[in-house]
């Protein structure tokens, strides 16, 4: 299956429990007609001291909808509780938040979708004039960014594979299994792939993402681990390992890290200090 | 919610579990975008000796379609048998069926279904052209056989509730609860909803719906039952209840039956036979 096919498919399946939520999802998948434009379930928005949460968005226009079931206008207090998330989410970022109200019948609810699918065409069509939008297209993942020749944190790249990660970069694939290390050397620098952990490291990235602390969780190890780190204290170019909301493994690009030597110490681990959010490639 | 959404909803949810269907099912569904087209699933059709299953299926065009995941191509032997299958329903209906290939890429998938889209839209206009083209309306199931004036057991009609089947034959609703009689009276016939069976009853219909044991299962009442109803013998107009593939309750017309009192016995019960395919409402 292709990795598009297996994403939406996923897509549909992780929220087939939700009746109208598929509707309304399919409906704008297939209506929008466009294998450009990824959708994404579920995103976790930054609020000034929270998370808030949308059912779907499009993060190539900045573009949340929220899908709002009869159950949604049965109580005051959660409607606008909603209302007051989504007005508090266009004053913080420039994303727009559309609302599909589905109290009615299906053509109703097919009526409210559509002209929410009609703007979000809209907002395509003039990324796409603005020679702004980067289309959804796992091939072209690593050639985007190749012919950008950028990579920059507040937009949050993201590849796939280790593999990707070297492609993109020109720089040789370590060897697969047990013997395969953490980090390839990329010019002056190393480009390091942590993931949160694994059985000999634990790596903490701060929620600011400007600090990462990488433990030794092997006792016999953790002291010659610092030491060798110390002395070939190359720059590490970072994508950090996670998993997106269809667990699919994601590297994230963070940023350019440097050891801090000053807040490194055998007790906490190494501490990876942030010193730029982007590079050229 | 109302009854095309609950109905759609169910069946993408019925689906669930297998991904390409879903993605093909929903993307039919919403680019034919015509809430007046049913989709049914799994329908059973009658083959010589067996029945075969067809993934979708159109009733109001005879239409079927057979999607055929990657694992198809994979056994020889079973897309033949497939393929068979296809001509042998071809041949002995007049139905139409359309294999969508799903071995491709997102697009190649879009790609054959769209092609599907394209011929299920030029029948049903020319069904309508025709003005042969019944709409999936749930208010105008009723309407629709009234105007028609005529109900053919060969056409399956069915609805959904005792109250519309009143309502078609413009027949008393009779008192819902545990006194609720299981006939209502109509012209000089009956109208009758079998089931399949509850506490008292059992009814047993022939596989080609020409005849319906009607049996007691309350001993004590079973003698006096019989005798009540050979004492009152009009001809009943009969929905068989059931549940369609989606689990909702379904009373399908099948024709006029009168009491075989040859065939009647203490023993066996009462046996009705049919005696008309139709009737004039």
């Amino acid at each position: 299956m292709d990795y598009q096919l297996e994403y939406i498919s996923r897509y549909f399946e992780k929220i087939s429990k939700k009746k109208i939520e598929t509707y309304v999802v399919t409906r704008i998948w297939h209506l929008l007609n466009d294998s450009e434009v990824l959708i994404v379930p579920q995103q976790y928005v930054k609020r000034l001291e929270s998370y808030a949460l949308t059912d779907l968005y499009l993060p190539q226009i900045g573009f949340h909808v929220e899908i709002n079931e009869p159950a949604h206008y049965n109580n005051i207090e959660r409607e606008s509780l909603d209302n007051l998330r989504s007005e508090e989410l266009r004053r913080n970022t420039t994303h727009k938040v559309f609302h599909i109200d589905c109290r009615g019948s299906l053509n109703d609810i097919n009526r409210e979708t559509d002209k929410c699918i009609a703007i979000i065409k809209d907002e395509i069509a003039d990324k796409r004039r603005a020679n702004n939008f980067k289309p959804w297209q796992d091939e072209s993942e690593i050639s985007y960014h190749q012919k950008r020749g950028m990579l920059k944190a507040e937009e949050n790249p993201s590849l796939r594979t280790i593999s990707d990660i070297c492609a993109l970069f020109d720089a040789k694939v370590p060897i697969r299994g047990f013997l395969r290390k953490g980090v390839v050397n990329y010019k002056d620098m190393m480009i390091w792939w942590p993931s949160i952990g694994n059985k000999n490291f634990q790596n903490i990235l701060s929620e600011d993402d400007n600090q990462i602390i990488e433990y030794s969780t092997n006792e016999k190890k953790r002291i010659p681990h610092i030491y060798a780190v110390k002395s070939d204290s190359r720059k590490r170019v970072t994508f950090f390992r996670g998993t997106d909301n269809l667990g699919f493994t994601a590297y994230k690009f963070k940023g350019i890290y440097e050891l801090d030597t000053e807040s490194t110490s055998i007790e906490k681990g190494l501490a990876w200090r942030r010193i730029a959010n982007e590079i050229s490639i």
